[in-house]
Order: structure tokens, then sequence, then C-alpha cells
């Protein structure tokens, strides 16, 4: 039975994708899954669920030595907590991404180098920085403007390097902001594109901290767990050495955000979207990139969603009403 | 007066940056300059010299702790050695970078952020590399092939993240080869560029491990050490946050450079040359950039030769016949 092991495993995408496998198996047959945290929500397990943090010392050895085959890498101290909390988000976001290829990287060696685990880094568009072309591709410079996305570039090229060695197989997606997130509202950056129609839409107030003509990249939870999967099963090969794709996504303005809610559940939800300009998020979010090229990943065969109605109907069928 | 930390000072751009501080002083005043290396060759001393290992538990502290106002950070394990030693490799070139970002950080806090030295991170043009387009500019990713140039493009994005936070003011130049070195030849992939020339100059025998068809680019020492003394006495502000700058240099073939050394030398001196392929560095070269856009760094006043022979005459003036 195929051995994934899925780090971050109690967050959203987390969960989604442990339901996934759950729901369908791995290439049509059962797998095996491992979900580790630092902490797991009540809900229904999809998995062996192992409690713990990957910065204590043998964290990652203890999970290595399982030698998954697949390994999700979606653990992460998220934007704006990695802001604020410096060392947290370098300990957390780029020391234990190291301590974890070294671990499998030593079981690769106890292996005879016959074990070379698949690994699936969620990297981010957080790791361009502006200014910006018109379009991002794949072999635009990473110089992020947050220490977030320096974690990120800098665990995409660990993992490269890593991978040219042959001690692991690995490939890093550049996840665009995932929306609408179910829940609560996090400590991203980011969060307030989710919740400018999540809490309309469950009949709350959001506040929008940004100006509506901001432009950005989405896509649904179901398409970041799709991208995932898809990653965790292609041909590495084809990718010639760079293993970082920008995924695709819908590029829009939060302005056709809301013009896309209003025509999904009128004004009375849109008028429920507060502005009150927040000068910490306007700084991060003027800075990160609006327009991707993912044509490299789309002719791979990564898709996302078309408009961003889709994606509020995604949310709608997926999650909306559920706790 | 101004201290000056020099990290590898005891090597040869360190050692040749450190008799220029002598001779000529930092902006026309004499400076208080201390080196800092594993070993020193026995020369004339241009310096306090600290014998000692940036990866020794309170080494980077110690140094730290003198406040030095300048950092030029030119300690590493070269791309051969870090190719064939990954975990030493791993451990000087991006840990160690870490470590000394760390006790400068403490420094920063602990002058209630009076303290922030400018931090010269000598780069390497191995940050990028294969497939290239025609003229890399300072906007073309760092995809590197080698273990050498992945931990260089990471100390990068630390250097630029923390420069960022205005704990220090750091900036990274990518320099061409450094061609020709005197001395003897070194674990570096790059060393034999150096050695077509220097060896037949000195009526001895060289390996040409690659074929005269590869291109590359090339400075001289004088021009690095003129690269050093340009980044650390430069307005950072107007980088705009990319603090990585690629250096000017002569980009030509290795048939080119021999035509060079036959018109300074003759015929008896390119007989010299014993052409033996090595596969180890043919991989390694073959996956290195030609050709540079430094348009950014030229503009910013960085400088290097024009030709192949201006390099090769900087040696003889410099280096021919010294120990």
């Amino acid at each position: 039975m195929t051995k994934i092991l899925i780090l971050g495993g109690g967050g959203m995408i987390g969960q989604k994708l442990a339901h996934h496998l759950a729901d369908n198996g791995w290439n049509g047959q059962p797998a095996d899954v491992t979900l580790y945290d630092v902490d797991f929500r009540p809900n229904g397990a999809a998995g062996q669920q192992i409690t713990g943090n990957l910065t204590d010392p043998g964290a990652a050895e203890a999970l290595a030595a399982n030698r998954p085959d697949i390994v999700f890498q979606l653990a992460a101290i998220v934007s704006g907590e990695a802001e604020t909390n410096f060392d947290k988000g370098w300990q957390v976001n780029m020391f234990a991404g190291w301590t974890l290829l070294e671990a499998l990287r030593a079981e690769h060696t106890a292996s005879g180098g016959t074990y070379r685990p698949r690994i699936v880094f969620s990297s981010s568009i957080a790791v361009f920085g502006a200014p910006f072309p018109d379009q991002i591709d794949d072999e635009f410079l990473t110089a992020p403007l947050t220490s977030y996305g320096a974690q990120k570039a800098i665990c995409e090229l660990m993992l490269a390097d890593f991978s040219r060695k042959g001690f692991v197989d690995g490939v890093s997606i550049r996840l665009p902001t995932i929306c609408v997130r179910p829940g609560k509202p996090n400590a991203a950056a980011s969060s307030f594109f989710s919740g400018i129609i999540r809490e309309p839409l469950n009949d709350q107030e959001a506040i929008l901290p940004v100006s509506d003509s901001v432009r950005h990249s989405h896509a649904s939870p179901k398409s970041a767990v799709g991208f995932l999967i898809k990653a965790a099963g292609m041909d590495t090969e084809v990718l010639g050495g760079r293993l970082s794709l920008n995924m695709p996504g819908v590029s829009c303005t939060v302005a056709e955000q809301i013009e896309a809610l209003r025509e999904i559940a009128g004004q009375e939800a849109v008028d429920l979207i507060k502005p009150v300009q927040d000068p910490a998020i306007v700084a991060i979010v003027k800075n990160w990139p609006r327009t991707f090229d993912s044509a490299r990943a789309r002719a791979l065969g990564f898709t996302s969603e078309n408009s961003f109605k889709e994606i509020i109907q995604t949310y709608i069928d997926e999650d909306l009403g559920r706790s």
C-alpha cells in the first residue's frame, strides 16, 4: 500500500487532501495515509493522526523512518505571522524543511539508495516580489519581499539540490492564494481574500483591508488538492531540473471578486463588506504578484477554475453550511 | 576608525583585499582590518589575523561582538568540494552564513537598532543554471545546478531578508570566474581557467579538462577587489530591495583565452597546455552561464577588464614571479 505522509495535515488543505485520499485512494488503490501537525481539530480522521512539531529534535527522523512513498510538505507558519515573528518563521519554514530533507536523505542512504520519496512542497507565489512584469513566468527571479516568501524560495532551492543529487524526488508547486477558505480567518496576510466572500455568504460582516483595485491570483481549495495530487503522480524528469511550477489560477481584482459575489448572492451580501484599510496588510499585499503565466504547469495538466464565480460556487458546493 | 572584518581573509581575494586596504585605507583614512579564516599562509599580515572556523559554536558571536562596520563575507567551500562533500558544503556555505547573520542581528538588537553593518556577500554566477538565454540579467531565475550555487542563492535570499528587516545593510555581488588566480590550483571546478594561463607563464604544463569551445565570464582578482570596495561603499537604497548584482566581466571561449596567451607569451607557452578531458569538470562547467548583461552593475559604477589580454596582463603585473 502506498505510504503517504501529509505534513501540516491538520490544516485546511491537509484535511481536504486527506479526505480526498480517503474517498479516492491513490491511483485507484487504498492508501496508508499519515497526518502530522501541531494540532488537529476534532473532525473525522481521514488517516492516522500524529500530533507533534517538526522542529522538535528527532521528530523528522521518526517520520522518515516509516519511509513514506509520498510526502506532502504543507506545514508552515503563514505569511503574516512569519513577518511579525521572525524567529519562529525561519525555524519552522526553513530549518524544519532542512531537517526533513536530511532525515529523508539518511533513509535514502540507509536503504542503499533505493528509497527516494516523492516530495511535493507547497510553495507560494510569495517567492516573487515587486516590481513585476505583466506576466510572471517560471523564469522570473525570486526576489521575495516577505520573510515567508524568502523561506519558501529557500526551501525550493534545497529541495531542488537534494533532488538533483538523487536523495529525494521533489517538486515545488507555487500556489496562488487559496480562496475561498472555509472556517475562521487565519494570520495570513491574504486571509481577507476569503473573508470578503465567506463572511457575507454566512450572513456576517467582513473587513476589506485594502483597495478594491488590488489584483491577485486565486484558486479554490479543491483546485489546490488537484495540484497536489497531480504533482505527487507526475513524471518529474520532464521538468529538466527546474522543479518549481507556478500553478494556474484566476487573476482578478477585489472589485471583480465582489462583483462575482453580487451575481451569486446579491447586493445584500456585498453590503456586508466594510472597507477599513489596514496599512500592514496593504504594505504586504502591494508587493505580491498579480498575474501569472502558468503555461508550463498547464501544459503538464495542472488545471484550476476559469472565473471567480466558479471559485465561489466551489465554496458553496463544498463548504457552505459545514463547520 | 572604520572596523572592517574580512571572513575568508586567508584566501586569495581576502588577502588582496586586505593589502589594498592596508595600502589605501578606507575612504582615504586608515582602517581597522580583521582577517578571519581557518588558516593563513605565512605571508605579510595586512591586518589582525584570527584563525578560526565560523561553524564553531560561538565563533560568529565573538566576531559580531566587535561590531564591525563592514563585513566582507568571502568564506566558502569551493564549488568542486561542495559537490563532493555535500555535508561540509551546506554547513559552511549555508549554515555558517545564517549563524553570522543571526550574530549580527543580535548586536543590532543589543544596540537598540543603531548598529547595522554593511555586509558584502561574495556570491557567484553559479547561482544560475542551464538552459540560459543569450544574455543573463539580474532578473533571470536562480536555478543552480550545483550545491555550491544553491548555497550561494540561499545566502543571497537570507541576506536580502535580514536587510529588508533593517538588521543589516547587505549587498550580494555575483562574481564571474576570477582569473588569473595566482598560486596553486584549488578544488574549484573553475580552477583550470586560471591554470591554462598561469602554468604556461611559469613554464609549466597545464591540463585543459574541457573543450576549447567552452564560453565563460572572467574578471581579474584586481577587478574583484574593486567590486568589493565599490559594494562596501555604495548606496544600497538604489537597489530597490533587489540586492544581488551580476558583476561585469569578459565573456570569451577557452580558445579565445588561449589566443590571448599566444599573443602575449607566444606559441611555446600555448604548447604547454595539454587537453585531457575530465568528465566531472565537463559536467559541472556545461551548466555554467556564459554571458551576462551586467548593465545594472555597470550603471552603478562597477567596472572590469575589457579583454582577456588585459586580464592576463593584470596577472603579469601583479603576481607573476611572486610566491
